[in-house]
Formats: structure tokens, sequence, C-alpha cells
């Protein structure tokens, strides 16, 4: 069986954008644990998840934070499993402070970071490397991207119509 | 025997930068193979490299690029494999550009950006997704972990003395 | 007869701002082809949409694209044609990274960029190209660079009444 | 014979950056005027160069300019030719400034922007506006990209040479 | 009788913010010209009313422009009138464009920047001029500095309540 | 008795996010003194408070200012005391000028700054400060930070219902 | 007589700048007074500097400033002279910092803001507000602006040479 | 005797920087110990240095950092003794990444951030925090004050030669 993804985020503010991570993580059959886990205010309990996350099944950990974004560089410390950083808008800054925090980690710690709020992604790129030693679930990416140049090949059609009425 | 990690850079200029990425992975002992590639100079072949990328026995594409640093999400589109971007500052933007450009990608088509011209770290991080379905990789990487904690501690001892004299 | 444009937006979300790009090149008459065409999600039809535009009839193209916008850049790579690029507002950084991802250009590969959200402006530039082998088209150019002029005295002569008034 | 491209630049400091768009131009076979001209420190020859550009056969106007650069859209404003922008870095905000002040440009009166410093693409622009009624050109431009493919094809065959090395 | 003062604005759609400036100048007493010019939109009436503002008894002009804001340039450009700018918020980048385009003014032209959207100072410091040579409006400006004191300090004063209820 | 806190804001209409930083302090039994005194408006004032604030019983200020702030600053050049810097969201830029012009102070004269309208942090910052010579203090500090912990993790467990239902 | 103008700096470091500025009044026969001032080192000093400037027989006040650049805004807020900031490049981010704190004054305070290190065109600035009184001053301008013409056009004249060579 | 001090940077690289705040505090008597010590390299010990801070004797931590600089908030997440963060420039982005990774703490955990590289600041801050209970550094304190403004004036002093010399 695959192995788990963790999808932790700083502050419980942050489901409404991550929400679209476990879905998506869900609709491809990857087994997922998510958790509220603050690298200011539960910082022994972050350390501790990501300290055994390997030995107790995860392949994958997720994290979302926004402002000074420390969760993804955090729990990367403590584990060899790659950590996919979610910069989260949640300041006044458009984000731009949980990205550069959360991607311009130093040397021998990387944070895989995706968009800003690019929550979506995060699983995707989860799959993606749990899909190295899982065929099936290669497969499953293949026809998704099938999937996704179908439907904009479909927006387009729809578009014509829009656009000989202007 | 592993999976092999493909080192696309835009421009021969980049080297410099990436050599450290290759280093990095050669020194684990990961197969890989190194390409310029340019997504607006050479765009046929980028795209028949990264579509053709899996069946040749890849696990993970690198892509190091700089400016409007297309690349990775070019490689990204064409293939289910896990795609890194390497922002580069190449131009008077301090990376930034880049950063964005490599980042900020759509639903569907993640890259995992690191820092700007952290091309180390962009092969520490596919160490990382390798070492998902490889023991020995993965004890390589809590070894260089312990080796960094001893590094850092060696060099708190060695500022010591300077410290007295100030 | 005049060449056509072709207009490409990489998400049918992109069409609110990218109708009026659409519209003043049909108050001038030139023939125009609207398509949603992802860099990233369809990259094999936008690649080869650009490389038969010339000989489709095509004398531009403009494409629309926010984020880590590279559909101009990709649409550049296959095609000798000109190509305008409009950066589109669609991430939570104010169209910074969808600008500094269609400008930034490599050498060889231009792109013509206009304003965030500028896309009246990419059909002016469009058929300001266009006019330099087609007479009509200039006399329309110069027609409505006359209009604004008048529309600006015409907004100055209704200020005063409210100036007065303060 | 073909039309002209004007070369405009706000200082002659410029010319260090701009001599690589001229050099191009010339390597096309494009004839091409070369000037010093401010939109402040020389407001009228400005405005009656730009005014008077399409009459003398000048098919495109590129302007270079730093820090606040409305040399561009001041040309702009006195033609309906084509205008090519070229931000500059002058000042210490690395071409921030510059690239702003020559890409936002209001509704009616666009101007084509380059990349920072990026003299060579706004003449292969120049060189795409007239290869549209210039079928040799457009030869040319065709030659010239195959000419950068077999180059970066090239630098990646001698790139493998340092690679094993390392 | 004190010098005239021309409030010029790129567009009507930055009415709403130029008119606290105008009101300002208007309660200070001071005679004022409003108009709506636009350096791209009507270059030659724009440099035409610069050129001759000292003439017909201006002391200073004030202009107000959003997005790649080269209105208070241009006119700087001819005149020896001191010229103040008003970088507007009109476009996605919150004024940032309009700042820098107003304020990185070349040697020799200079433009006195307020604040974004800061229309009321651009009016203190227009009063500010004139009142060099103006004892009467420098008592005016005196009194006002004196009403800003007693403002903040019964604002200071209501506060008190709504603390002690906390 | 503990020592007295200063809260100074540049306006009143800094209240509304200021008043986060009171009610913290409040809540602490920190004896708190608030007042609206602006570095430009009532320079003599503000000079005075904190000319004069450590003899008056004070131990620490907490000033808050937006746009170009200068109040942290200002108060720091005339008192010893330590000074802690909130940057106020007031003006269009995010924030972003109140942060620069708040934290980037010269040698000698450092202002303590907390993040963008982080008001309450400037109250813990306070309460830190004063609980090195406070045991009592120090101890509901202690106490502070168990209940964030256990807050976390009451949200994380709350969460998990909602996760299920995905 | 004419007026003096004050040039004041926080440090004598951004004294190579500012010489430009020092320089240009002296070339207009405008008599100068040049004084390192602190705002936040010798805040008594240079708010009495200001509180008694009109009456000593200054006319315009130049403040040069890097970092959270404090100078101009504090000595705005004790006269009602125009007050002329010249934001210092002296940090690590270009300036930005400096301009953002000398720009973005609140309501009622103005700093007139000229360039990142724009010495020159902040004695500029001056002179154009004094000539606003002296006939003899606003010639000197007007000649000044010939001057910069005729130069401008004399460079062009010497780079037709170069760019034949090319 | 006064509470100790703690200077920790996350890499021995940050040592130039950090010297001058090292020095400072010895120079006002201060106890201090310093330490290399990386929130990603060396977590565990990063987390026990904090947490037993307060008992060994530590009043303030000061952290330095680059990049994604976490220290500052990993240690302040240990602790309830005041931490100042002092973001350092050793990234292409000139120290914004480290100045916005170091602020903008979520609300609980402040950190009291400096300027970029701004060593010095940090001990004068350190030096404030322990004054409010220690009479003889807030004299020294006092003094330091008093011999800056003299500092300026002789500066100020010595440049009226090179004026009259312009």
């Amino acid at each position: 069986m695959s192995k788990m993804v963790a999808v932790i985020m700083g502050s419980d503010s942050d489901f409404p954008v991550v929400k679209g991570c476990v879905k998506t993580l869900k609709s491809f059959g990857v087994p997922v644990e998510v958790r509220v886990l603050s690298a200011h205010r539960t910082p022994e309990e972050a350390a501790e998840f990501s300290r055994t996350a390997r030995d107790k099944g995860f392949g994958v950990i997720i994290a979302a934070a926004g402002k000074a974004a420390h969760l993804a560089g955090v729990l990367a410390a403590h584990t060899t499993l790659p950590v996919i950083g979610i910069p989260i808008k949640s300041s006044t800054l458009d984000g731009l402070d949980a990205l550069l925090a959360t991607v311009q980690m130093p040397k021998g710690i990387p944070v895989a970071t995706v968009a800003i709020d690019g929550a979506d992604n995060a699983a995707f790129l989860a799959i993606q490397m749990l899909a190295l030693s899982d065929e099936a679930l290669a497969d499953k990416l293949a026809e998704y991207k099938v999937k996704m140049t179908r439907e904009v090949m479909e927006k387009n059609e729809k578009l014509q119509e829009e656009i000989k009425a202007l």
C-alpha cells in the first residue's frame, strides 16, 4: 500500500486554502493525515511529528503557513523525507513574506515550494513523488493530464460562441 | 539500481551555479545526466526530452533557468515526473523574476521550487524523492544530516577563540 | 486583405480582461481568432498553433496569461511572428509575477509586453504592426488618436462645472 | 526597400547597452538611424522626431531610457508607429523603475516593452514587425532561429566533457 | 495678488483623489485652475500649457497621474516653474508604478513628489512655495499647523474614554 | 509594582489595530497609558513625552504609525528606554512603507519592530521585557505559552471531524 | 538678496552624494548653509534648526538621509518652509527604504521628494522655488534649460561617428 | 550582577556582521555568550539552548540569520525571554527575505526585529532591556547618547571646511 502524506497547517485559519490539497490527495486514493501544528506555538509537537514521520509510514510532508512561514523549514530540519511548502497569503503582504520564508532555505535542508496559496499543486507534487515507486498512481497522473488537456479544449469550444457575439 | 536524475539548464552560463547540484548528486551515487536545453531556443528538444524521460529511466527532472524562467514549467507540462526548479539570478533583478516565473505555476502542473541559486538543495530534494523507495539512499541522507550537525558544532567551537579575542 | 491576429489566453478565466482586446481588434476591422490554449495543460496544441500560425495567415499573436505566465514566451519560441504578451493579474501578487514572467525574455525570443491587464493596448499594438503595410489601417489609427484627444478635452470641459462647485 | 528603424536613447550613457540593438539591426540589413533625444531635456526635438517619423520612412521606433523612463511613452504619444521600449538599469533600483515607467502605459498608447537592458530583443522585435511585409527578412529570422537551436546543442555537447570531470 | 496654481490631472478618473488638493488650495485663498491634460493623449496641449504657464501668472504646477505616470515629468520638461507630482494608485500595483515614474527624474528636471494619492499634501507644498514671498499665506500656514496640533490633542482626549472601557 | 507601558499612536485612525495591544497589556495586569501623539503634527509633545518617560515610571514605549512611520524612531531619539514599533498598514502599499520606515534605524537608536499590524505582539514583547525583573509576570508568560499550545491542539482535534467529511 | 537654502544631511557619510547639491546651488549664486544634523542622534538641534530657519532668512530646507530616513519629515514638522527630501541609498535595500520613509508623509506635512541619490535635482527644485520671486534666478534657470538641450544635441552629434563604426 | 546576553548566529559566515554586536555588548560590560546554532542543521541544540536560557541566567537572546531566517522565531518558540532578530543579507535578495522571515511573526511569539545587518542595534536594544532593572547600565546608555550627539556635531564642524572649498 502507498505511503501516507501528512498535511500540516500552522493555523486552522489556513484550512479553507489547505482543503483543496486534502481533497486532491483523497481523490487519488492517497492515504492522508491532517494536523494543525505550529512551529511557534507547538514546537515540541511539530518536531516530534517530523522526527517520527518516516517510521510511521509517511512518505511526504506538506506544510502550509503564512507570514514568517517557518513551519515547512522546521519540519524539514527533523526529517529526511521530502517536505513541500505552501506559502499562505495571511498578512497584508500578499503572501510574499510566506513565499520567501518558505523557499529561501539554506543548503542541506530544502523545502519544495509551490505557488502562494497553491494547495492543490502541493498535492499533485506529493502524488508525483509517491508515483516514482507506484505504477498505478503514475497512471492516474497520466490520466489526469489527459483530462486537463480535454477540459482546456472544451473551454475553448465554449468560448467561441461568446466571441462571435462580441 | 536507482532511477536517474536529469539536470537541465537553460543556458551554459548557468553552469557555475548548477555545478554544485551535479556534484551533490554524484557524491550520493545517484546516476545523473546533464543537458543544456532551452525552453525558448530548443523548444522541440526540451519537450521531447521531458515526454520520454520517465520511459528512459529518469525519476526526477531538475531545471535551472534565469529571468523569465519558463524551463521548469515547460518540462513539467510534458511529464508526470516531479520537476524541481532552480531560479537563477541572471538579470538585474536579483533572481526575483526567475523565482516568480518558476514557483507561481497553475493548478495541475507543480514545480518544486528551491531558493534562488539553490542548486545544492535541488540535488538534496531529488535525493529525498528517490530515497522514498531506496533505503540505502535514505541512510545516506540521515548520515549527511548528522554530519551537518557536527560541522555546525565544530564551527561553533572554532569561533569561541575569535570571540574571546574581541 | 489584412493578416489575422490570434488572441490566445491561458485560461477562460482570463476572458473578462481579454474581451477588450478582441473588441478593439474587431472595431478596427481586423480579422481575429480567439483560443484558449495553455502552455502547461495543452503544450502540444500551443506549440502546434504557433508553429503553423504564419502559414495560416496570422500576422501577430497576442497571448494573455497570469501567475508564472509562460504562454507568450512558449508561443514566441515556435514562431518568427511578433508575439504580444498581456500579463494578467490572477494571483495574490497584483500581476507582478505575470509581468516579470512575460517581459524578462532571453536574447533572440522577444515578447512585446504591455501593461498588467492591458488588453486593449495589446490590440492597439497589433494594429500598429499591421498598419506598417496597410495604409487604411494607419489612417484609422490616426483618426483614433484625434478622437482620444477630443475626448480628453471634452472631459476637461465637463470637469470645470464640478470644480466651480467645490 | 525595407522601412527604417529609429533607435532613440535618452542619454549617451545608455549607449553601451543600446549598442547591441544597433548591431543586431545592421546584421539583418535593416536601415537604422540612431539618436540621443531626451523626453525631458529635448522635449520639442523628441516630439518633432516622432511626429514626422512615419513620413520620413521609419517603420518602428525603439526607445531606451532609465529611471523615470518617459521617452518611449512620449514618442508613442506623437505617432501611430509601433514604439518599442527598452527599460535601462541606470538607477539604484535595478531597472524596476524604468520597467514600470515604460510598460504601464494607458489605454490607446501602447509601448511594446522588452526586458530590462534587453536591447538585442528590441532589435529582434522590430525585425519581426518589418518581416510582416518583407519575406526576405522573415527568412533571415527563420535562419537565425535555426542557428540559435544549433548553438544551444553545441554548447550542450561541449559541457558534457566538463561534467564527466566533476 | 498671489500667483495661480495649476492642477493638472491625466484623466478625469483621477478627480476623486485630486479634489482634496483643489479644496485645500481654495481654503487658503489661492487662485487655482484645474485641467484634464494627458501626456499621452493630448501631448501638444500639455506641452503648450506648461510652456506658457509662467507668463500666464502661474507659480506652481501640480500634476496627478497613475500607472506609467509621465505627466509631471513632461510638464516639468517645458517650464522652469516648480512642478509637484501626485502619484495616483490606478493600476493593480498599489501606485508603486506611478511613484517611481514620477520621482525618479533625471538631473536638471526635478519633480517634487508627494505620497501616493497624497493630493492634499501637493496643495500644502504649493502653498509653502507661494508663501516664500507672501507673508499672509505664511501666517495662514502657521495657523494651520497650530490647528493640526490642537486637533491631535483633542483626539487624544476623546480616546481616553474608549481606553478606560477596554 | 511593575513599570508602566506607554502606547503611543500617530493617529486615532490607528486605534482599531492598536486596541489589541492595550487589551493584552491589561490582561497581564500591566499598567498602561495610551496617547495619540504625532511625530509630525505634535512634534514637541512627542519629544517631551519621550524625554520624561523614564522618570515618570515608564519601562517600555510602544509606538504605532503608518506610511512614513517616523513616530517610533522619533520617540527612540529622546529616550534610553526600549521602544517597540508597530508598522501600521494605512497607505496603498500594504504596510511595507511603515515597516521599512520603522525597522531600518541607524546605529545607536534601535526600534524593536514587530509585524505589520502586529499590535498584540508589541504587547507580548513589552511584557517579556518587564518580566526580566518581575517573576510573577514571567510566570504569566509561561502560562500563556502553555495555553497557546493547548489551543492549537484543541483546534487540531476539532478539525479532524471536518477532514473526515471531505 | 535671495533667501538662503539649508542643506542638512543625517550623516557625514552622505556628503559624497550631497556634494552635487551644494555645488549646483553655489553655481546659481544661491547662498547656502550646510549642516550635519541627525533626526535620531541630535533631535533637539535638528528641531531647533528647523523652528528658527524662516526667521534666520532661509527659504528652503533640503534634507538628505538614508535607511529609515526620518530627517526630512522631522524638519518639516517644525517649519512652514518647503522641505525637500533626498532619499540616500545607504542600506542593502537600494534606497527604497529611504524613498518610502521620505515621500509617504501624512496630510499637512509634505516633503517634496526627489529621486534616490538625486542631490542635484534637490538643488534645482530649491532654485525653482526661490525663482518664483526672483526674476534673475528664473532667467538663469531658463539659460540652464537651453544649455541642457544643447548638450544633448552635441552628444547626439558625437555619437554618430561611433554608430557608423559599428 | 547583570543578566547574560546570548548571541546566536545561524552560520559562522554571519560572524563578520555579528561581530559589532558582540563588541558593543562587551564595551558596556554586559556578559555575553556567543554560539553558532542553526534552526535547520542543529534544531535540537537550538531548541535546548532556548528552553534552558532563562534558568542559566540569560536575560535576552539575540539571533542573527539570513535567507529564510527562522532562527529567531524558533528560539522565541521555546522561551519567554525577549528575542531580538538580526536579518542578515546573505542571499541575492538584499536581506528582504531575512527581514520578512524574522519580523512577520504570529500572535504570541514576537521577535524584536532590527534593521538588515543591524547587529550593533541588536546590542543596544538588549542593553536597553537589561537597563530596565540596572541603573548603572541606564546611565551608560545616557552617556552614550550624549557622546553620539557630540560626535555628530564634531563631524558637522569638520565638514564646514570641505564645504567652503567646493
